[in-house]
C-alpha cells in the first residue's frame, strides 16, 4: 500500500500533539498555516544566556512585534507551558540559524545546534489572528510583509525596524471590526500599528513588491474606497538579528511555525 | 506667612511633574492614593542587573501581579518612556530596601543605595483600576490585601506566592462591571484571580484580618448576597524578595507611589 500525501485539509483536524509527531518524523516539511486549526501557532527566536535579558527586555518594549508566549528556563527544550511534550529542537518544520548577523543555514531540526546555555522563546504569531478575522466573516485580502522605518525601542544590542504584515479592508465596517478583533489578541500582535491609504507613511516604498518570504503571486490593485491595515509582523526579530549582527540566533523560518496545544481563545485577553 | 499644609484635595488636581517636585522636596511624605487624578502611578522593585533577567523572566510569567510598565537601562534612573524628567532615586515618598530577604531600610530617598550596576523596574498597580472603578459608578468596598495559596510561576531565585487584594460588590451588575473594566488595563493587574464566596479556596485564612499595609480600621461584615473578587498585587515581589531571600532588592513602600506622566487610559488595551 503506497502511503498517501498528507494534505493542508488532513493537518486541519489534527491534534496538536499528533500535528508535531509528523513534524518530528519529518512527515511534514511544509508551511503551517492550516495546521490544527483553532490551536495557536508560534513563532521562535533562541539566543545564548548571555543575550537573553536583553532579547527579553526587546520584546517587553516591543510587544506588538514580539508577544511573549513563553520563555524557556536556560537549556530547557520543553515549553512547560504551552506544549509541555514537545521539543523545540524538532517541533518546527524548518529553522534559521544566524551568526553574526548572517544566516548560515536553515536546518530542519536543530540538534546539533542545541546546547545547555539556550533561552528559547515563543512568540505570537499572525496565523492565529487571520483564523479570528476569518471565524468572525471579516472580508480581507493579505498583501505581504513589508519593511518599515518604524523603529523598534532597543534593549541593549538589539535594535532594527519594524516589519509588518499588510491587509487590505474593503469597507469600514471590516476595517473596524478587525480592529476590535485583533485588540483581543495581544498574544498574536495585537490591533494594527498602521490603518490608512498612505502606507508610504511607515517606509512602505511598494505596496507591491512586498519583502515577504512568500508574496501572494499578483497583487490586484488597491481600489480608492479599501483600507490598507498593517499589524506588526513575527519576522522582525530576524531582520533584528541581521541589522544587529547577533552572535547567535535560531529562529523559524517564515511560515513554519510551532503548534501548541493552547487554543488561540485561550491566551485572548477577554 | 505660614506655609500651609498641603491636603490629598490639593495633590488631586496636579500635574504629575509639580507632584513629583514635592515629593522629591520631601514636602510630600504620605500615601500617593490621591495623587494626580487620572494619571498612572506604578510600583517599583529595583535589582542588580545579575539578577534582572531573572526578574524580568518572573514578571514576564506572572503579568497580573508584576504588569511590567517600563524597565530601565542598566545604571538609568530616569524612565525614559513614562516620566522622562523623574528622578526614580528620588521621587517615591518613600523605600524599602531588603538584604538576603530581610527588609534593612525604608529611606525617604535611594540616593545612597544608588549605583550604576542597577535596574529599575516600574510595575503597574491598582490606584489605577480603582479610579476607574468610581469613574463608571461601579459600587464596592476594599477589604484589605491578603496573603495568598496561589503560587506565582518561578522564574530563577524568584518565587513566591501571589499578594492579593481584596474587593466587594454589593451587585452582579457590580461585579460583571468590575471583571469588564479591569479587563481593559492589563497594565493595572488586568481581570480578577478569584471571584465567589469562599476565598479560603485560595488560601485567605481571615478575611477581617488582611495582612495589608494599611488595613482598614474596621470591615463591616460580608453579607450573603455580596461577592469577594480578589486582584494579584503589586507588593508580591516584597514577599517574594522576603521567601526568596533575594540577594538585594529596593521596592517602593506600600502605598508610597510614582507617579508617571502617562495617563491610565494610555496604558489600557484598548
Amino acid at each position: 500500500m503506497t502511503p498517501q500525501a498528507i494534505t493542508d485539509k488532513d493537518i486541519a483536524d489534527l491534534s496538536p500533539g499528533k500535528f508535531r509527531n509528523l513534524v518530528r518524523q519529518g512527515k511534514w516539511k511544509d508551511v503551517t498555516t492550516n495546521a490544527c486549526r483553532g490551536y495557536a501557532q508560534t513563532n521562535l527566536v533562541i539566543v545564548p544566556r548571555s543575550l537573553a535579558f536583553e532579547f527579553l527586555l526587546f520584546c517587553t518594549r516591543n510587544p506588538k512585534p514580539c508577544p511573549v508566549i513563553e520563555v524557556t528556563d536556560t537549556g530547557v527544550f520543553q515549553p512547560k507551558f504551552s506544549a509541555p511534550d514537545a521539543d523545540l529542537r524538532t517541533d518546527f518544520s524548518k529553522y534559521r540559524v544566524f551568526k553574526d548577523g548572517e544566516l548560515i543555514d536553515e536546518p530542519a531540526d536543530i540538534i546539533q545546534y542545541w546546547d545547555e546555555n539556550l533561552v528559547a522563546f515563543l512568540l505570537g504569531c499572525s496565523t492565529n489572528f487571520e483564523s479570528s478575522l476569518r471565524d468572525a466573516n471579516v472580508n480581507f485580502r493579505y498583501i505581504g510583509d513589508n519593511n518599515t522605518n518604524i523603529e523598534c525601542v532597543p534593549a541593549g544590542r538589539f535594535h532594527g525596524t519594524m516589519i509588518v504584515s499588510t491587509r487590505v479592508f474593503k469597507s469600514s465596517h471590516d476595517a473596524v471590526r478587525a480592529v476590535q478583533i485583533t485588540s483581543r489578541n495581544l498574544a498574536a500582535h495585537g490591533p494594527p500599528v498602521y490603518i490608512g491609504k498612505n502606507p508610504d507613511h511607515i517606509g512602505i516604498k511598494d505596496i507591491y513588491h512586498p519583502d515577504s518570504f512568500s508574496p501572494p503571486e499578483h497583487i490586484r490593485p488597491i481600489e480608492p474606497n479599501e483600507i490598507i491595515m498593517c499589524w506588526a509582523c513575527g519576522v522582525t526579530p530576524q531582520i533584528v538579528a541581521i541589522n544587529s549582527k547577533i552572535s547567535f540566533m535560531i529562529t523559524h523560518c517564515p511560515g513554519h511555525m510551532f503548534v501548541t496545544d493552547k487554543l488561540s481563545e485561550e491566551l485572548a485577553v477577554f
